[in-house]
């Protein structure tokens, strides 16, 4: 068994890695700290764990943490892990940061939308973790840079459409809408229950949200030249889910069956890509719990618009599903173990 | 105190013209009709109206609902909304049809998007219902087809940008959101509550939704030309609400100070349409159980893209109460006579 | 127009308090404090109340808030409110008190379930505000101790039974169950929208919820004998609305219908309690918005307990409806004044 | 691999059958059958099981269905039940019953509360599946009656209480909430969307439901001697879960402490059954999608009441999870076969 850790174990990905890796063969869970709640059993954090983990929650130096395991979950926040991450490198451990902090390739636009990078010197070698696009670096990455929830439904959704160049990039609007766990566990009042239950909302209005940059880079990786996008995030009164609606000019006489026959062939070989039957649409439900991006689409032939839905658990494969699918891969082993699970409906 | 009635009482816009009805200090409900509920006291079929009104529900010919009545909502579907208000209309009735089949002006529309239409001939008398762009045609009227929910919203939404030209017709896409009350009260595995609950899915995507024609009728007479967009109607797991997210590429060089200036002067006589403060976004949770219209926007400039927000209770501004609102308006009432409870928060 | 405040505006008590004050004919809200939001708007705090009020929270001393109004609801926690509403009486104010620090009329039990209190010297004056049971003494009072929202449920559900001596008090339970705006609006992870959705628990298993003497102390006034009940309150996951299901051996024989007679007897004129049909049930939603408590109930043969279901919304009935209705009483207003509109459903 | 059929594979009990079995790893899913949506594929029906099952639903006689399995689940409605579960076992198939048929020993009882019993011969060698109780039946029987969701919640939680007599079985009231999954998946206006969501309701008062035989049964084999009691369902606005408030008068002098010491002992060797920390109280969240019955209680000195909180996820231990769980038991499987996963959280 390879021993694992998770830095910072209390959030909802923190919990939801731990699920996983509690049923995972090869993986075992050896370490989780949190700050807040050293000292309690993980599982009165979170009793869903109960009789799945005995781990006691830990606040550690990094020394004693390398000790006890060999492989990292970062589930810190950005500028704690910028930190974090290169003094687990330096002793050779192997890292899945699922904060932003090594996604964007150029330091520049980091330093733009976040503050100053401490270690910029690794964002060369960080493996930018949707294995749909970079499985084999990943596969000899030492550092993932797990991607954000926003960023993978959308990038997943639009690369086939990009790749062969059928849309005008200038043209792409995505509207996404997400779960709250997406805004975390911390104490405010803007997530308490009774200020999201039987609402909805959008925020970060007019381009201002921090994925903007990484959609755009990875966007722009595939289509192969710059592409901005309009992007507007929402609320959903739901835990668990994203569904972001793509909207873009056809730039190619395509159609529906054809841009069907597309998916299927980028996507044949991907074990957690679904394309949804001609006619139906993705829905966040029937993605809950898994690490499935379900994927669908259609032509507004009346303004030549392609529509595409894609959807993902924001904290499966959001998050702490894409991240094991990553550990899995860093490490040689088969890419969806523990991940097989069916998504849970209702 | 005025004789009103109710057609088709048992839906969700029937139960919501009955509450807002029972404290009208004008209107007396003296009829609600049901073919379904026949016998039954509508507070048994809908029991927060217990100790709020007697009416038993009937299912009566023209005649003897015309004895009954002066005034009518007809909250049937369409289609058998054409064929009733006529016979009202003839005895000299005065109708609010909540249906369809009067919005449309161009019959041959009406007919591509939803079946043949029996009485054309009214389709030229009718007002449409949204008394912020035609009140003295509603006031003058004595048939007024009541807008859909979706066009009440995104109208209201883009109206300002469009009658002044700030805005390129032939970039609107437009990503909206209603509750489940859109869906209407009819037994259906797919609004069951495990189906819709912790969920979220597009529908009729690829504008094939029949609200399209009627809001694009409605933007382009703003407009004062033909404007066709891309509309994705979405089913969110809230009982109540619409919010509409519009995108449309500026044509002007304007400021959002220049904006919410000109969103506040368009609408500083409207009662029920409230522009959010400058930085803020509207939110389902904040009009719910009100007739208000809530609109926010930020300009995008890396995009130089506006995106509006604008949201509404879809059973009050979205039906029963812009229903009450124009029948006010046509009784020559104060027009907020029975709307002027605040919304529901939490 | 009567000039009000609200002590502790930016509650769920507060918000709804406005909600109501907003269009009470004969009550005008001039003062509305909030040390947090102090210097705000009240409609930016709570958007629902955007062109209802123009209110800004204020941080005043006592002197400044008697100059404004006249009639106080004071909407902080218990210790504070034991504090200030002895200075609001001393100059002539009038209070109707939200917490918890005037209910208790034995301060022994007071400071067993809660802390010293500060002013024991006024605890005999206040009326306890549920009016179905004091309606002439708060007429008369200046101060009136608004009901706990667990109290005003239960109390109204067993009162009739205990009153005719029907049932033995030792053997009743009541199985409570409370929307999450009864657990206010502190940022708490406990509340926080994830862990309260789509989930369900008890707390304060055990008999040592607060509300528990409370409890006792008005179903042994009634009753005319010490009565000692169990007591489980439960949170749902929704915002508004108690349920409590009460058990109790019947010590008559009694028949359904004839119990029927005395609930419809005892409450005929009262214009906020309903008895639901006959083999009907209250539910929370309809009774969503309004100061109703509806009432229903079954006996069970095979074991010859009753179980009565008494429902309300926690915010209205159970706080600030239930407020407003004393506020009436006490100026000599009509009862039902501000509170005639209809529940909402759905 | 072991032949499986799920036989009424379209309702949410058959779509959790079927998403267990696409993981288990001895169980081959071979046939789903469904009348209504015969010739569609389950993934179809269920869009969470694309990509894990390509079965079509089809509508088949007894014969086919015998060729292409050779274990059962029966997922039909009673009555329905009763009919076909004898023809499997006529040809040697092994059937684990979903439905009541075979769950009431007495077959007296069982017409009292359902309907005649077409096949009341094969009630005696019926198993009640509920492992922690009849763990060796099950292990030998052809035939397994899966008790019903309240049921199990209620029987787990009280059996220890019962079996060393310290509770008085006349005092016994139960207050049991559920979540929506258990009304079915029939297209039904009580059960849609905005029904259900943010609301509560009691149903089925006064000693009425059908799982009330059922729970008295087992509740009087653990006791020894005949146990009535007081029970009262209520509908959740969830989709999963079922929790339990039991209250008993205790007869015995014991503590908390030793309480549970005994549950502990009790269920120390139950792979499902947890008994949560001292001070805590279990929530459905907890269990959610996990074969977990969670377990925890209080004693009320005040009243000498003890209350039970118990928790499963309806739809698994009260249903699906349960049945798997028998049929590994039949097979010689180890228990926990294919029922590992942690619940999910949130």
């Amino acid at each position: 068994m390879l021993r694992v850790a998770i830095i910072g174990a209390s959030g909802y990905t923190g919990v939801e890695l731990a699920r996983i890796l509690c049923n995972h063969p090869e993986f075992e869970l050896t370490v989780a700290t949190s700050r807040q709640y050293a000292g309690k059993p993980l599982s009165d954090v979170f009793p869903n764990l109960l009789g799945k983990t005995d781990l006691i929650c830990e606040n550690l130096t990094i020394e004693e943490l390398c000790e006890q395991a060999d492989l990292f979950f970062a589930a810190v926040p950005h500028k704690t892990a910028m930190d974090l991450v290169p003094q687990l490198l330096r002793v050779g451990k192997k890292v899945v940061d699922l904060s932003a902090d090594f996604r964007l390739r150029d330091v520049a636009v980091y330093e733009e939308w976040y503050q100053e990078h401490s270690s910029p010197e690794f964002i060369a070698e960080a493996a930018y973790g949707l294995p749909e696009l970079y499985r084999e670096q990943i596969k000899k990455a030492r550092l993932v840079a797990n991607p954000g929830c926003y960023p993978t439904s959308i990038v997943l959704g639009l690369a086939p459409l990009l790749q062969k160049g059928l849309i005008d990039p200038a043209t792409i609007v995505v509207d996404s809408k997400s779960g709250t766990t997406g805004a975390g566990r911390s104490a405010n009042v803007g997530t308490l229950f009774c200020e999201v239950h039987d609402g909805f909302k959008a925020y970060k209005v007019g381009g201002t949200h921090r994925h903007l940059p990484e959609i755009e880079q990875e966007l722009s990786g595939v289509s192969g030249k710059q592409v901005t996008i309009s992007f507007t995030p929402h609320l959903l009164p739901i835990s668990r889910g994203i569904l972001s609606t793509s909207y873009a000019s056809l730039s190619a006489d395509v159609t529906e069956d054809a841009l069907r026959d597309l998916y299927l062939e980028m996507y044949k070989d991907e074990p957690f890509v679904r394309i949804v039957p001609a006619g139906t649409f993705p829905t966040t439900q029937h993605v809950r719990g898994s690490n499935f991006c379900d994927i669908g689409f259609a032509i507004d032939k009346r303004t030549n618009r392609i529509i595409v839905v894609s959807t993902i658990d924001n904290i499966v494969k959001g998050a702490a599903g894409q991240a094991v699918q990553n550990m899995n891969l860093i490490c040689g082993l088969e890419e969806t173990m523990g991940l097989e699970g069916a998504p849970f409906f209702p």
